[in-house]
């Protein structure tokens, strides 16, 4: 199968899509194309490109007569051997893949959504077809972190997860720690710059970390979870006073990824979280993506990089057409064993009250006698304990009537502590409802951090 | 190919070597036997482990007849498919992997050494034979590099990789910092823990590290290099007094492997660097492994985990078995197009005079009036331009009459400063030759940093 044994193969690739990502693809395609040909012995040649319109402004210059609105025609192409699902959503992408498969297509995505929602109608339908899917750049990015789960780690069995897998919640995140500035401050200006969308939901509002996480859930553990009840708080809520005092209490505020698989259910969660400032995950910079693996053998792990952007994902994307082609030509293709994700099906999820975390709580209360007894005593009736209570010495935002109380506990049961902040929030004494961040390092994992 | 398509079948296994990584490589297969034949829809069944002697203590318990001392009828066995490479060494295992090799069997090996002297050899016999050799343990242990740079990076381009792939060397460093204790003290107590060998000259030496770094490169660049002209330095050089001043100016001494592509030659060297305190290499603790990777179209990714232990790389040897036993159910062993290590030959490494690098300099000079400037006008005079000095106050080692001078330089060519250091140790008022360390994030990596 090597270019001296063989003359040159060519393998006929169409793209849906020509946004960002694709454009991308055409880039990296044409620079790469001779280390390509050396490294596979064959050729990849895009022979169509489905767009929506014509006349749109395109960031590469493509050959106009590769672009066809046709996608079913595109599909059915006898030269087209690997498509490439670009289109995002779950609805004209669903239909598309599910076609290419029929046809007989290999596929290529980077929809997490398409995955997350229906990934084992999608990964089923390739197998009866005998054809592979790849989709590393639906997670992290360029970052091979599919391919590390699936092959890297095949012999050994995962326990844990916590990832940071949104760029534009964790560049706001990092902002508002470094200059101490609002939410929605620094969300206008992280518009401004193009790395927030015009409609921000999906990003910051945890969204599209939920997808990504359901597809790392059916890698790691093997099983389908309904993605729209993973438990999913955005980063919208977390006030410059919290990075604050995160930062007093040895934290730095992040939006993670968490995962956990305990037999029966599988616990996974998507929300802003302190995370220990000596992790690793603590330093995970500006627009980057970083995922942090605790399997039984080989212990704590982590992979780092740009989680988006044009040409680090259609690296992902590129990659995974030369693995595809890399089968063609040992007439293995769509025959190799791949550890489907969510093989075993679907398991439940486990409610959120059944998990297990320390807790960072900000109460505000009247600025009198007695009152940090009550919430003490409260919070000790329902088997919550305490690590550490800081009260505010400074002026509160509410006038000098009222006072911050921070505390954070010891490892406790999520339904607990709901049970007693229901009471602690019922009190005169307690001003606003009580803010409540999880903090990373719970349950089990004494040992997530760097060692 | 799946479980309920064909009977399960059965994939022989023979094993050379049977200590750490040998028991943990058994012990892995029973443990998660059920896991692996579920995700492959095959069985790993070892047939026989070759051994120097029987009466060995193990630290695993196997079945007394699959042991044997017979390497060569162990490879010939009509039943074993892949043989898996533990001895260590380049003279019984070269003989062995060669064997195996003409017999027609795939090969698992960490062998490391191996590779770097004769991976050329392996791989040309491995594909004239059409047989898989896999390795992903042969550098940085369980973290499975070796995949994301042959196939999750496949359509990129690398730059550069700085990392930190000899665990003893980073543990004896990180507690050096962390204590301030000495090289010595240090190493006796990592001897008495297990984290360092009796002889460990090849840990500490950079040995270890620099044919580490022949693999990454004959991966990396597609190129082979003479391993034994890489210039390689020890941590053992490193003072106490060194840690010291690195704090001070924002740096943490890490043992490094770097290697760049320069085209018509390879930039590789190994070496105690400066690594910047904002750099994710400066967080990596104790024993464990991590490797920066600059491309083209990723940008910055960063891998990172155990580097050693018998389970860590255990893990990467059994993956390694499952990822051949997939292609051998694909009917496809040994025929895919691998990304061949060394693909294109043997280019000549880049003279260390010729690296740019920025520069650590301690002098131990007579405190007179006087001779900071004419060490200035000397380095000057080379064209190594400044960013710091700091006197050191107080008093030095060798009694008042000397006190050092740290210098900083701005990036320079290793070859002037050189020069500059023979003028300025030549010089009455220079006490002890000068202490010399690079500091990372030289070259055209201006952000080899976090971002």
């Amino acid at each position: 199968m090597t270019d001296s044994a063989n003359p040159i193969r060519e393998i006929g690739v169409a793209l849906l899509g020509l946004g960002n990502v694709g454009a991308g693809v055409i880039k990296l395609l044409e620079e790469n194309a001779a280390a390509i040909e050396a490294r596979l012995g064959a050729r990849l040649n895009v022979r169509a490109i489905a767009v929506r319109a014509f006349d749109k402004r395109r960031r590469v210059e493509v050959d106009a007569s590769l672009l066809t609105t046709d996608i079913e025609g595109t599909l059915a192409r006898p030269d087209v051997d690997i498509v490439c699902e670009l289109i995002g959503g779950t609805t004209d992408a669903r239909t598309a893949v599910m076609t290419a498969i029929a046809h007989g297509r290999h596929v290529v995505t980077a929809n997490k959504a398409l995955l997350a929602e229906h990934g084992r109608e999608v990964f089923a339908a390739a197998e009866a077809a005998g054809v592979d899917v790849y989709y590393e750049a639906a997670v992290c990015g360029g970052v091979p972190i599919i391919r590390v789960l699936r092959e890297g780690l095949a012999s050994d069995r995962v326990e844990h997860i916590h990832g940071i897998v949104n760029g534009t919640s964790n560049y706001i995140l990092s902002t508002m720690t470094a200059t101490g500035r609002g939410f929605a401050d620094v969300l206008a200006e992280a518009q401004a710059l193009g790395y927030a969308e015009a409609d921000p939901t999906l990003d910051v509002g945890g969204g599209d970390a939920a997808h990504k996480l359901a597809v790392l859930v059916g890698l790691c553990f093997g099983t389908a979870v309904d993605v729209h009840a993973i438990s999913t708080e955005g980063i919208d809520t977390v006030e410059p006073i919290d990075f604050r005092s995160a930062e007093r209490f040895g934290y730095v505020v992040k939006g993670l990824v968490i995962a956990r698989d305990h037999g029966h259910a599988i616990e996974a969660r998507v929300h802003p979280t302190l995370v220990p400032k000596n992790w690793l995950l603590a330093d995970v910079p500006g627009a980057k993506n970083a995922l942090y693996v605790h399997s039984y053998a080989l212990g704590a792990s982590m992979y780092y990089g740009a989680g988006a952007g044009m040409l680090p994902t259609a690296m992902a994307v590129v990659s995974d057409m030369i693995e595809i082609s890399r089968n063609m030509l040992a007439r293995a293709a769509g025959a190799r064993a791949m550890a489907r994700p969510f093989a075993q099906g679907q398991r439940p999820l486990l409610p959120l009250d059944d998990i297990r975390s320390r807790y960072y709580l900000r109460l505000a209360v009247v600025d009198e006698a007695g009152v940090l007894g009550r919430i003490m005593t409260i919070l000790g009736s329902h088997g919550i304990s305490i690590a550490q209570v800081v009260q505010d010495e400074s002026a509160a935002a509410d006038g000098a009537a009222t006072t911050h109380i921070f505390v954070i506990t010891h490892e406790a049961r999520e339904g607990n502590l709901r049970s007693a902040l229901r009471e602690i929030d019922g009190l005169p004494v307690v001003q606003r409802p009580t803010v409540v961040l999880r903090i990373a390092g719970a349950g089990n994992n004494g040992n997530a951090g760097k060692q």
